[in-house]
């Protein structure tokens, strides 16, 4: 079903917020039968609101409208949708007492005027209240299509999708029922992935595709069945069979990324871990430490910036003077000072040339990375296109993936 | 002017990759008198591409069409504007040995079939070509429209841009000219800075607005003018009296940002700066590694993410015992410590508690910030919003402008 999402506010025009709603919506969609034609954005005027709100609910079979909300005047999403339907606008008794209820809980007494606004509701609409904040969805059906409005707050909105939204669509939407799954692999190529589970490819009712990543190669199954139970039969099935075929070179499935990965791991074999990092300056640590609780299995390391601080943190003078910094004997002697120097399980070390120019010789891009654990030691080589941030970030992934592979084949 | 925007890529629909250029472009056209009313994400298909465009020359001044400008056939930019101007697309003989050399600089011989398409062009355009890849701009000028084509990658759009397009802009567009400078302060409220900078707002010819943003309070002038000397002439006259006023509160301008304008201010003193994050994890080094040559004052220091990790990296264990490890006795000694055992003139500090959890009967949210330098020493308090990534990064940017602070008093 063609699909077209509306981002309304002048604050996206004019750079001082980011979009990232649409993005976020647009990897959704797909599992719904969904396929998203147009984004458009526009500032908060009435008139080309209304306009863009027109063209879309014409051409499309479901139209999302997001922000533009909130309580004040320039908030015009309820008044846009509500011209051009020509429909009118009257307070929902029951919203108007969520949202006193709401101001209530808060000490906020008595509710400001301009909230009133927000328990506002035309009457092919039906109000979904909002968990997170103030701005109720409205869900509205007309014939075959669909309109949706979500608050713009990312936290509300990816709040609303995933508890109010996405469980209505499902059941609303006819026809064929669509369940996904994505393994992320490392240490395959593109190719090698596809050979590997070329007999999955043979499954009826699955569809794979196969795409290089920052941090690897994923193999995208998707299921299509008439019943979500016999796309969920179908999905597990290949899944058992990608998973016999790949076996550890999956580090983890759909919305894993790295860091909580290596967590999970640490977690389960009741290992901590420290770093040692050159290049990075902090990232890995900054990456680790993203994820709440972490504290349980990281106990931080050292930015070493210099090579006096890496012999201070327990590097030999002498690997640093025989081989330079940016070496694979350094990278070794850093994941191991990392461990020792710190009383970890496991360490990691990252020292390379960021960029942009070359250093000492090394050619800027160049990266190696240390892993040291209980079972295992390796140090990999990396050429990475020389764009300093790039780099930087690469190597983030790299390291990390390199510690679950380690991890995973312990 | 009415401007708009068009993102071409199906890529952009499927989240797969973030539209990061609008929201640059958007917070760059007023400075041209553009006023951005429409941002629209369309897909590699050429009927609705083309049905896009055409909407947007009939109802904007000013059309910026960004991506599908590569050699594959999904690249339809171009096909897009020749079918919605009706004109035929040629190879430019020009377009087409510049494409040659620049693959053969870079020893790809021959240069790919697929890759003519990217010398192609049609009769009212003008080709720009492009520094940092092979994708040309096109320059269209119908009547008082203005079409322009940019190249899609961040790093070439921006640098196609900043090079080309926005001087052709200047000298092509009638009117007022305008020029902005954004101070940008720190330790000042918003009431504050409106009331110290009061008698600028006299200066005739400048418009100015106080922001607050999460590094500090930005007050932004702008001058209008009938010429740019006129107007250049005006801005400087406030920028003198704005700089009288708010002295060492500004600590940069325009696109300045912390990690930059401290490594300028560790430059001019000849100072180096370690850090000891508990907390940001590593945040501070990974923001302050950012900066190309930032080895020259950044020494590292040591991600202390428990109590044993503080007191080996040289904070008295007495100070955690009795205070605990967020408190600001600890940043006191952690901020001394990073100098001292680094060996480094100036040393920063987090300690905090991230959340979503309290820990040890502190709020999550509250987190000490110690700067010590040569010339003086200071813990701050802070209370952030208890969003773990909200806190974390408040942190960094409040701990590197306690730094700038503390370095432009001195």
């Amino acid at each position: 079903m063609n699909t077209e999402i509306i981002a309304v506010g002048t604050e996206l025009l004019m750079g001082e917020t980011q979009d990232t709603n649409s993005s976020w919506l647009g990897q959704r969609l797909p599992e719904f039968g969904l396929e998203l034609k147009f984004v458009t954005i526009v500032g908060d005027d009435l008139t080309r609101l209304t306009e863009t709100l027109d063209r879309a609910w014409r051409r499309s079979d479901v139209v999302i409208a997001m922000g533009g909300l909130g309580p004040t005047l320039d908030d015009m999403t309820r008044d846009g949708i509500a011209h051009m339907l020509g429909e009118q606008i009257t307070t929902d008794p029951d919203l108007k007492v969520w949202l006193e209820d709401n101001f209530a809980r808060r000490n906020v007494n008595p509710m400001p005027q301009q909230n009133y606004r927000q328990a506002g509701i035309i009457p092919s609409a039906v109000a979904i209240r909002n968990a997170m904040g103030t701005a109720p969805s409205w869900w509205i059906e007309k014939g075959d299509k669909i309109l949706i409005t979500l608050p713009g707050p990312p936290r509300e909105l990816t709040n609303m999708w995933t508890t109010e939204i996405a469980p209505r669509l499902k059941e609303r939407l006819p026809g064929q029922k669509i369940m996904a799954r994505t393994f992320k692999t490392i240490g395959l190529s593109e190719a090698a992935v596809d050979e590997m589970v070329r007999d999955v490819y043979d499954v009826p009712g699955m569809d794979f595709g196969v795409y290089a990543k920052q941090d690897g190669i994923y193999l995208r199954g998707i299921a299509k069945a008439d019943t979500e139970a016999e796309a969920l039969t179908t999905l597990l099935r290949a899944e058992t069979m990608v998973r016999d075929a790949l076996g550890d070179y999956i580090w983890g499935t759909d919305e894993e990324y790295p860091p909580e990965r290596v967590g999970d791991l640490l977690r389960e074999k009741g290992y901590t871990l420290a770093v040692l990092e050159s290049c990075t300056g902090g990232m890995i640590g900054a990456a680790l430490t993203e994820i709440p609780g972490s504290s349980e299995y990281f106990k931080g390391g050292a930015i070493t910036y210099t090579d006096d601080m890496k012999a201070q943190a327990g590097v030999p003078q002498e690997t640093l003077d025989a081989h330079g910094a940016v070496s694979e004997e350094t990278a070794r002697a850093m994941a191991d000072a990392a461990r020792r120097t710190y009383d970890a399980d496991c360490g990691i070390s990252v020292t390379g040339v960021a960029g942009p120019g070359d250093q000492d010789g090394v050619k800027a891009g160049t990266v190696f990375i240390g892993v040291s654990t209980p079972g295992s030691a390796s140090v990999a080589r990396h050429e990475f296109p020389s764009r300093r941030p790039l780099v930087r970030n690469r190597a983030v992934t790299a390291a990390l993936l390199q510690l679950i592979r380690a991890l995973q084949s312990e």
